[in-house]
């Protein structure tokens, strides 16, 4: 029997680009025993011929023209890999339009468009697979949609910025403050050299989006997820969170409550013994919980060339298989619910709070009265550093909605017994 | 346009059976939605249809003759939950020719005829999906043979018996003696009452004939896996392997070498650190390590009415979504290759070793050149409590393959200065 060749396209040949034709010749032998066809690569969409014909052995596959590749009715699968909005949004409706599968990695065009992507390439009866847009080489997207499709999903919790997550980790092991570890994840190469998408949570808000749509089968884009960075944490907020058994971590989380879908990223104490508390360096890792399956977590290596291009060519090979039984198009957009969101005000967390109090009897009772007036509580207090005729103390409140805690902050920063607020943070 | 209603019929209603009935009734309203079509349970096969009545709303579904569902052309989907070769093997094969796709947790039959089910399946052109057979409610073997097919997956490795991880955080964290910690388990039902599958490591043994299957595309059964159970543990070993820094798990380790697929099952000592040694209780871990996603780790509730279930109606919605597009038997055997297995004595590891000795001079230099003879280097002695005139010894040997390592104790065992060889356990 003649061995069916499946032709697909390459748009973009930098870091996952590359890993991904690696990774497709790494599986050259295997591929057809276990597909039953082979891909093959035909064309590679790049801005700068000369440059990326130093990373493959066949420059006759390069092309910088669009239409190479969309008016080419052999290639079938189409892998976008070029990041951002535009041209990949254009690219990827003109492939599907064109009868064309794709597979991307895009997590800035998925969560601003995704419906928008998954209902063209249901019109086509095509299939649009967008494993490696969170957590990269994680299987996360997949399993939600397929593994725990018995069950429903109340939250989606992890650590999906594996830059913020070394950062932090060097900040609470080696107790190194934030710009100074800021700049060891740039030296190493883990961060960019303008950092605001990792640092201010931005990238883990549009993973987040992606989670909760796939999650809660409810459509969530970037605008709905709250984001906070991590600017703000000091390497002391990390000691007095260590001294109360918990760590520090920049989560992302979303939840299906009866009110609407939570969606947010904010840095958030967790228990040294939470699963998550364990995840350190770049690591991600996802817990999910579910009614039937209770907590599942998914863990591994959330970027990088190679990682990111096995949860690619893990989708190219779906397609392949869809391709073979005539079945694209089977799992499209499970989006079927329009939930609303619920507004960070209306959320309940507890909270950590560092402050610079006068040093004197009665203040603590103060600042108590001025947060229970807001109907705040407060769990537990550690006092100990002093400066000046300041004493430095830290509270960790009752879980109370988010308005009502900024309530007792505008009041409390007006005190005059109040030096300063330095620090807010979530409690899981 | 009419709802599709596709018909399913249970076979056992014990406690996954049960588990399976709750998530298909809560899954109810949805997986219209979801799947476009409705799975409807037909028929529940059932031993006894007096004592069954009780645990469903209509007595009506359960019968005691599987002619009646394997006879029937609705039904499209038969979910084996009775467990054991026989009568499920038979009840399989026939599904299989009789045109019906099949979903079974039952890892004692596909860890023996694994093989001949999906080869029958296959020829029909149907799904036999299995999901739930290894790690209960964790996603793994989707995830292995879709997400991660773009991998040469190296290694398998995890906790995937939750009893005698329960036995084992008790001893740890409680210093409870195996005899005790096995008591507790069976007052709280995570132990049956002949507890020799779990204990002896059989179970977890015949997950891991299942798991290297799928990650090594060949086939491999329980027969070519090495198992070894936690009774001999003690809580003195539990406490020196504290002190070295690691825990004790009963660890499933599958590694495909250039010598063959090692498959075993063990207890092993781990560092601390490892993202496994903290998944305690009756939760399993899974950890991956591929050429691509480098490492990767799922991690839940491996046991459980619902947390199986959850993985069992995953299946079943996946075989809903490929009647649908009418694309059964989509993924089939993936056991395209014939890898060797490599016998335990070829295998390597450390291993720790803890003896009784006489506690003179001169006595650890013989046994170092006893080991030594034999090829086993030492890596760490720590010797501390002592009994009438012996001493306790514990060593770490540097790596060495099994045989060399049974000639060595073989020898130390008859030395006169050699009271005792108290414990002997690999060292990942």
């Amino acid at each position: 029997m003649a061995e069916r060749v499946i032709k697909a396209a390459l748009l973009g040949f930098g870091t996952v680009g590359g890993g991904v034709y690696k990774v497709l010749k790494m599986q050259q032998e295997e591929m057809v025993s276990k597909l039953g066809a082979r891909v093959e690569l035909k064309k590679i969409l790049v801005r700068n011929i000369e440059k990326a014909a130093q990373k493959t052995d066949d420059p006759s596959l390069l092309t910088n023209n669009w239409k190479e590749i969309v008016d080419d009715p052999e290639i079938e699968i189409v892998i976008e890999l070029i990041g951002g909005i535009e041209p990949a949004r254009t690219y990827i409706l003109e492939a599907l339009e064109a009868g064309k599968n794709v597979v991307t990695a895009n997590k800035d065009l998925i969560a601003a468009d995704g419906h928008i992507l998954l209902d063209t390439a249901a019109k086509n009866k095509k299939d649009f697979l967008h494993e490696a847009a969170v957590a990269g080489g994680i299987p996360i997207i997949r399993p939600i949609k397929q593994c725990l499709a018995g069950n429903h999903i109340s939250e989606v919790m992890g650590i999906v910025n594996g830059t913020t997550n070394f950062i932090l980790t060097k900040m609470s092991q080696n107790g190194m403050e934030f710009a100074d570890a800021l700049k060891l994840a740039q030296d190493l190469g883990y961060a960019e050299s303008d950092p605001t998408a990792d640092v201010e949570g931005l990238d883990a808000g549009r993973k987040v989006a992606i989670l909760a749509s796939a999650a809660f089968n409810s459509r969530v884009t970037f605008d709905d997820v709250y984001t906070e960075g991590i600017t703000k944490i000091t390497a002391t907020d990390i000691e007095y969170a260590n001294e109360m058994g918990c760590v520090i971590k920049l989560l992302g989380v979303a939840r299906n409550t009866p009110e609407g879908i939570e969606a947010r990223v904010h840095p958030m104490l967790i228990d040294v013994n939470h699963p998550l508390a364990s995840v350190n360096d770049a690591y991600n890792a996802v817990f999910v919980q579910g009614d039937a399956v209770q907590d599942a977590m998914f863990y591994g290596r959330g970027a990088g060339e190679l990682p990111t291009a096995s949860a690619v060519v893990g989708d190219v090979f779906d397609i392949v298989r869809n391709i073979l039984h005539d079945c694209c198009g089977r799992i499209g957009c499970t989006c079927y619910k329009n939930l609303p969101i619920k507004h960070m005000n209306e959320i309940s967390s507890k909270f950590f709070i560092r402050m610079f109090v006068e040093d004197r009897p009665g203040v603590l009772a103060n600042i108590a009265s001025v947060f229970g007036n807001s109907g705040v509580s407060l769990a537990q207090v550690i006092q100990r550093r002093k400066k000046d005729q300041y004493a430095e103390i830290v509270v960790i409140t009752d879980e109370v909605k988010e308005k009502n805690l900024k309530d007792a902050l505008a009041v409390a920063k007006g005190m005059s017994t109040v030096k300063e607020i330095s620090g807010m943070i979530r409690v899981a």
